[in-house]
């Protein structure tokens, strides 16, 4: 369901003192890419730096720090000494089962969110985001080499939207807006998967129908298990009052959590479809099972008794007086019928038939 | 079940800058229709644009332009230019899958809610209505043709009601009190709906009464989403405290929010009643196969054993003495009716019969 | 399960002005009847009017007024003008639909309650009482033309309790009381009939078990409808501080409080219990048919076999040698005596005996 | 289920006014027994009083008056004007059907809390308790004649504990802790059956295993309805700041307090285990269904066509060649295991074996 | 499930002052152990005691007296005198029943959690861990004889972490920290469990399965009951405010109620996942039993009439004209496999084959 990343790390973590930098995520060949975007409304100035140099400040209003894949520990180390980014924070980027959270800092704020999105198999892969906001540089952090945040990159680039004329406040919740988006899509997704289930229960359901179901459902509880929480995170981020969120960007913080909220009325509507279309394929399916016993009663309550009548006349007894009548044949025969028509009437009347 | 018209707009507009204002529902043939009605408590004055012309305003205390017909997209832009609404507001305007929202704005308030009512197959049609309130201008926004406040405007021009005497506070109270009335005549249409369906599951369930009962819980489910966020959008809109909303108008938002309540609660009621209908047919389904399942035991439990007997003798055994006893026959029947009736007995004492 | 009477009215109010006076009740053919009840410490006055004409007031500390059966529009709005009510409280007291409510007006409070009760045939019938508190008058509607109010009245002639003694805040906590007891009196009749219901389930289940657990669930379901707002309304009533309510008589309105949290602990209880008795139902239910689908299996498995032995025998093979040995069929009961015992063994063994 | 002893009364009381002293439990032959415990640090004075007199006060500092069986109305008015209790407190200690609750009067605290105990059926004996509570002076009312606070009584007679150097508030204390103790009993009980029955139903389930079940889920729920008041009826004692409870003594009610949410948990903590044994006593049902269902499939499988291919040589057609083959009877047998053997293959495959 | 050790206690208690030191464990063979460590900054005395002889404090600004198996009372009334600890406090130590709980006293803070761990057989085993919290002291109680603390004592031997510079706020939390681990590696433990069942089901399932969940969703039962309340303790530990716990270690605790958080919705998504999983396979089960009808009904419909049919022709007629005609057992061949050809496209066309 979930590709597996982040197993048995709490056992080798255990017992080593908190604030520990391990990486607990499972280690891949990608080596980490830093992506640094540096801008204020004039000009923008984009470097890809690969492996441990951290490169210095400039002249521009925001400094953007992107680091993908998360192997190299030195690496974030680094960069969180540079910026003095608390030991806790750091244990947080690199372990990599995180729940959504907002923590305060003396010198920032940081977060930590669960970006979602289905593979090639529809399957959801999930992958650790971590923020770390301060007044003039943001740092980020990706657990996976794909680039989530290359469209607010193209964005700053050719400088559309307000980006490029507001502060780290605001790359923020762009940032956050394009994943908030990822789930949508996800959940429309699952949106038209479900109305296909449903037109298939109703019309001829079959077995695979209930594995469909649960697979969904626990789709469903992957996606309310990151975005519950990060529902706090964003009413936390709308509710800040510091000098590094600008109350001019709150209008947009609270659209954000608005949308926050949609995707966590649409788990709860998508649960409840999912939970009535399970009721209706298990009716469907005992209707079924009804159906093909009333099939099995009315041809056994037919011809087991027809069966017993004829045995009679297959007994080889010396005095058996109607074996010799010239009609019984044909009189067996018109008893028989009888009495399977007063058993469909029956079983019409029933409403078997 | 609902007719879709918001399906993959996010992906869309997914990556583009906030603000940005693209129509997402479904595009349809008909033009923008814009009605703008101005009055005081002497004298209205209605008019009907078509297509761009924003019209100046008057002298008259209250002005309410209603747009019918999202798909004109400059229109609504040049409107919202002119009365300066938020670019943000713009964009849930014509983002027609918006949840029900207050939003504070600084020249005032903007509310989207969701209109539901019921076509010709009994189908629930969804449309999504935003308002923009400020001291003398009230700007609605209606995704569909159809107008769902035609009575409203009849009762202004013919001077019925408080509404000429009052601002436009007390108008946005009249047209949400329209729209809340709608969901009131739909859950009375669904009520009388499952009465019929107690009705049928207690004297004679057919296996359409379950894809009914699956039916009405979706519809329920569409309706509470979109009851639930327009409880919160009335209390807010009964706690308003500013200039725009007087004081001496609360007790009808107040009525109002009670209608809300009452409507929330028919939604649990209904739901809680479809439950047990449907535990209950699921109970009669079951008896129903209990009772074919005991038809089928008498019938085999009776017959098999003696179709056994009558094997017996229609064996071909060289030596079978009963075969010759002259009342063998007779006596055999005599057997096979007294097994017959104690094995009657044995299901009657069970109450099997 | 309820005497219907309040279908349809919204359609036709739908559309009208706020505070428009219409009655939505079942029209009935009594006419609308007034008991004037004029009292103080001394002496008390009691007068009945029947149509227009409403009374003046008099020298006595209280008046009230008592309306019952609401289809007289006019004497209503009459008697509104009459005290000062509010057109929408008008509005709610004719339109009888309305969930328990608390509104504080200027010069008085207005309070919608449901009395419950239940008929000759065990239904529930619900009617809308609604009373109009100011400081020396209560007005009371009564929807329905019984009296509920009949020992109140009783008491208050005889100088019985302390009613005199007190003003209309103590008279509408003794009428609250009266409508809070008839609901305790309701689901001790339900105690009653669960008690029963759960010896006939363990005892002997009838198909009928079911339909009345489904009616006990709905009548439930109608009596917490009408409670549980009602616990906020009578809440509202326990913390008034006004000129209205006097301090010395909160004590009063606290018990009637903690009445009401029984009654809706009560129904609670009861939804339990019945949920309870249903899972207990179905759960017999399906031994009754693993109980039959035994016997089926066990006649089944033992003579199936045997029939097919005594058909080897039935054929007509020219060469078949065992029918020609003497003691063959002897040989042939004993194999199927023991073929029978042996499976009679293994089902004594699988406990199915 | 329970001991009933509280039917009806409000049928009997309805209508009367409030604080009319009447006592609605069952009538029994004891005759109420006061026993009156006088005590300070130094020295204490016990005293059985029968009947109607009512002892005077003495120079000790706390004086505890325990009245058993409360049949005799005219004593526990006497008691109640004696020391100012309230008419409403008066008509709760008499009604016995109260739900633990906690009422401030002006010379007072009043407490009505269930006690609830075994019996030798393990039926779930209840019976009400009720405290009034003064600075000096206790008065507990208890329902049935059994003593439910000798214990302390004897602690307080050899001066164990603390009770002897405390007051009337850490005698209350002691006296609730007394009955929450055996609530706590009740539930380890509780605990060991559903421990029994969790084996039994694993092993070996029998039908008696469900309306056990039932049973415990009853008796559950009666026990939540009784300790979830008193939950709140100690959480305001700990709270009371005023001049009846030392503060010194707080320490000890919010230990109570803590054993009060353990009961809680602890029946929750029970339902969801009865739930989970419910489940699985349901499916381990259906699968013994199932299993006697393969049975059956299996046997008719083989030998009905068995029975038919027999029963195709069975028949008298003039011309019919194989009858006359040599080997013939030979050949069907081992066309028949051939048959046999392949299903058993089949069924093999398919697991049903 | 759980090893059971806190039998019956409450019998023996019941009824004795509060603040009696009994001991309600299991008692074992096992001795009561003391170490006790002392550190600063700089260096670390590390001692262990057995028995009575409780140690004098040192210069040390930090002493910690882990008490392990808590048989021996009088020693741990002994420590309770010497550091002030409330008698109620000690009689929390000694009832090892106790839900985890947060009580302040004058001269410090009393926390009880629960540690729980899997043994070798997978069951939960549970126990209890006291804290109490002075300014320079801290004393720890474990209810068994094996060593939760080694890894914390191991550091501070070392010198890793920062637990030396710190004082006993800190080492409480590290305390707590270890515990917490412990539940994480418990519910990747299930998580894997979980996972194999699931795989399991979809595959093909064995009745084994059903227990399997069972005995899964009553161990995080179990968990849950730990963990609730915890929530709170650690809650209220993170908003201590006092010259105990210093602020600079908030940080810290925040981190540690987070995992508690993560812990609680862990075990709440494996709810659901057991949930879904049972749903899963009770559906997949009656697949199975409906598919083993069909097998069944396939076999009767089509065999039953055929053998009715050989049935005809075995009868002992004298005239029986079939019987003569050349042809007749062929036709009749051909009629019983027309018969069950038209059986098998029924079949085929209704979905069963």
């Amino acid at each position: 369901m979930l590709r597996k990343k982040k197993k048995h790390h709490i056992k080798i973590k255990s017992g080593l003192p908190p604030g520990t930098a391990i990486f607990t995520g499972e280690v891949k060949e990608e080596i980490s890419e830093t992506t640094v975007v540096q801008y204020n409304e004039a000009s923008v100035n984009v470097e890809i730096l690969r492996g441990d140099n951290c490169p210095l400040s400039s002249d521009k209003e925001v400094t953007w720090y992107d680091v993908r894949v998360l192997s190299d520990v030195s690496l974030i180390e680094n960069i969180g000494k540079t910026f003095n980014v608390h030991p806790l924070a750091i244990e947080d980027i690199l372990n990599t089962s995180q729940r959504p959270k907002w923590d305060d800092y003396d010198n920032g704020i940081f977060i930590t969110v669960r970006a979602l999105r289905l593979d090639e198999y529809n399957d959801i892969v999930t992958e650790q985001v971590s923020f770390f906001l301060e007044k003039t540089v943001l740092l980020t952090f990706q657990e996976d080499h794909d680039d989530l945040f290359k469209v607010i990159r193209e964005r700053i680039k050719n400088g559309q939207g307000k980006v490029r004329q507001k502060g780290t406040d605001y790359l923020t919740y762009a940032l956050l807006d394009c994943i908030v988006d990822e789930y949508i899509t996800l959940l429309e997704h699952l949106d038209d998967k479900i109305e296909a289930l449903e037109t298939e229960v109703l019309s001829n359901s079959t077995p695979s129908v209930r594995s469909q179901i649960y697979r969904f459902k626990q789709q469903l509880s992957h996606v309310r298990r990151a975005v519950l929480p990060l529902r706090d995170v964003i009413s936390r981020f709308s509710r800040e009052e510091g000098e590094i969120v600008d109350p001019s960007n709150q209008v947009y913080i609270r659209d954000l959590y608005d949308h926050i909220v949609r995707v966590i009325e649409t788990t709860e509507h998508q649960r409840d479809m999912l939970n009535n279309l399970d009721d209706l394929y298990n009716s469907e399916q005992s209707n079924r099972a009804n159906h093909i016993m009333k099939v099995l009663t009315i041809v056994s309550a037919i011809f087991i008794p027809l069966t017993f009548i004829v045995g009679v006349y297959g007994t080889n007894f010396d005095v058996l007086p109607e074996l010799h009548y010239p009609h019984a044949y044909t009189a067996m025969w018109i008893g028989m019928i009888l009495i399977a028509i007063v058993q469909l009437i029956y079983f019409r009347w029933k409403r078997w038939l």
